[in-house]
């Protein structure tokens, strides 16, 4: 297997585990956050910026780099790691979710998906085949099959038909997966129905891929039918492989799908929200552009050991954003991804300890969005 | 005095000199260039990255921060040094170019300048004493008294009026300092008429600053007339204080004044340009937003040991900038920077060597916006 997963310990008091992803551009402690790079760049960082903030993994999106620059640019340079200069372990997503949330006109049939690009207009298709190659080009250790997604209003027959044509998609896939280095994992669609979801998880083990990805959630519906959909999921996925929920990145989300035994994570969220002036803090989010810190000489977080906390006030920061500087979204951005790693890190380190279950219930009271009390119980 | 200046060597063939201008926050090698961080930032860049590329001092305006996030601020958070993590050396300006090129609405008598912020339209009132004290406020290491500016086009008595108005108030504002640390230049007006020009830096010698500064030029007027008019004044200042062009930063131009004897300069030309994806390289311009780049893997510059040449391709930098990513203008930023400080590296090796007037020629060559040969034989 092009990666390996090992669990390291399972929490007494929940679904939760810490493990460690072993890929061939080394190891990734577990429960892990993802920064997102979606056109070969984590917004407004350096690669040495990722490293120092925590980052071991990164996530670079194929619908974007298809687009611009180019998969076949992309490998006449070598690959993603040499074009972007990311020495680290590199997951890309399949395009189905930008496909299906950023590109008009789209139509899907069984051989593939129709799109728009969002940049220029112009006319794609996308087959699992392609999707293989363009991933094959950009040379990504862990890289995803082409799969179908679905609104949180779909009526039960289109979840039910993207779920077996995502089914279908992912043997296609591995059928066309030339590069045995690259980790395929294999997506769970099916909407937020249970039924589906378990049926496509049980189809997708029989198929032994490296690793699942669940995705179609994050997508409008409410937490609850999220955390019944990763309850009635995760139990159908073998211990032994990763378990990786696409695009959740809010705390209390992570909160809720790593107690319920997920292990990956990656999100835009706090890269975007520093670009737009909130940050995380121990305390919770604060939105710096606010008039309360013009003369705020605290560091972001006290209890922060960022580059940004170690040296730059709220009210510089503040000041930055509010002039438009770019410096002002990098110490943002800094801050937040340092941020999500610690936090993952604390989540972690509460597993091993037994204490996940507390550590959910202070957290949940800090960064809750949803008031989900322990979704481990069942009965959701 | 606060500042201290040493000629190392008076280049044999030219009026180019070398040597070392000593703050109280480290030696300087000069010619140096000195990045400009408009707001308290020099766009793009941390310090960290700035003393990387060679950054030994740099500029901060004081109209702007005065504007925001104001001088009582910056003076609560310990000064500007320690509000924006710069710990070298630090200059600022007086607001007179900026109320002359920014400020809508300026009315100028005896006492100050009546301006209207760019950003919000508030109304506000420079004196020397005000200029001062902002300055103080900021903890500068060498400041500038306000000075009044004119345009290429303006007539001889508002040209004789706005110097004579600039000599009292370098009077007023000597007056008005307060703290012994800060190094007050003077600042020599007088448009591109010459005889103003010797005569205002005579009288500002008769008043023994620390250094001297040449204001009003840059402002639209021909190469020819900066070079007669910095050949007219430069000889007029005592060999044993710093000269400090201000807002040149162009190589030809640097050449330039270099060749006539300028110790310092400062320009936000090298990171504008970065931002808009022209960047300098030892073999001339380029525009690495052009098609010709798209699958150029090279570096910026072959020849360059900065950050950016170390670890990426025009063609991802390109990518980056076409997308307006903004890891995209920190390489070129970072590269640019780098650039202007080995240039003038360069400059001053060639000026130890007795070379100068043969680096002129070969740089000229290839940065020449204007044709202006050996501007130290006089007769311009």
């Amino acid at each position: 297997m092009p990666v390996k997963f090992r669990q390291v310990h399972a929490d007494a008091g929940s679904r939760a585990r810490a493990g460690e992803l072993i890929t061939r551009r080394g190891a990734v402690a577990t429960p892990c956050f993802m920064p997102v790079g979606t056109l070969g760049t984590v917004r407004a960082m350096t690669p040495e910026e990722l490293q120092a903030a925590g980052s071991r993994i990164i996530l670079a999106n194929t619908y974007h780099l298809y687009l611009r620059p180019g998969h076949r640019l992309v490998a006449k340079a070598g690959g993603l790691h040499r074009f972007m200069n990311w020495p680290g372990p590199l997951l890309t997503d399949s395009g189905g979710f930008q496909v299906f949330s950023l590109a008009p006109l789209m139509s899907v049939d069984d051989d593939g998906i129709d799109f728009r690009s969002h940049v220029d207009g112009s006319a794609h298709r996308f087959t699992p085949e392609l999707v293989m190659e363009i991933q094959e080009a950009l040379g990504s250790d862990i890289i995803m099959p082409l799969d179908q997604l679905v609104g949180p209003d779909a009526g039960p027959d289109v979840v039910a038909e993207a779920m077996e044509r995502t089914l279908r998609w992912a043997r296609r896939s591995r059928a066309a997966q030339r590069d045995p280095g690259q980790a395929l994992f294999g997506i769970v669609q099916g909407g937020v129905d249970p039924v589906l979801r378990r049926q496509c998880a049980r189809e997708l083990v029989a198929m032994d891929f490296p690793g699942y990805a669940i995705g179609g959630l994050s997508v409008g519906e409410p937490a609850e039918a999220m955390a019944a959909t990763l309850a009635a999921t995760v139990p159908e996925l073998p211990p032994g492989k990763p378990r990786y929920l696409m695009g959740v990145g809010s705390p209390d989300y992570l909160l809720l799908a790593v107690g319920l035994g997920v292990d990956m994570f990656d999100s835009v969220l706090p890269t975007r929200l520093a670009r737009h002036g909130t940050v995380y803090t121990w305390s919770g989010k604060l939105v710096l552009t606010h008039a309360r810190y013009r003369e705020d000489l605290n560091p972001v977080d006290a209890d922060c050991g960022c580059y940004t906390c170690s040296s730059y006030s709220r009210a510089y920061i503040r000041h930055l954003l509010k002039a438009n500087e770019i410096l002002g979204i990098r110490l943002a951005t800094i801050h937040n991804v340092h941020f999500m790693h610690d936090f993952m890190a604390a989540m972690r380190q509460a597993i091993l300890d037994n204490e996940f279950a507390s550590f959910y219930r202070r957290w949940l009271s800090v960064f809750g969005s949803h008031g989900i009390m322990e979704p481990w119980r069942g009965g959701l």
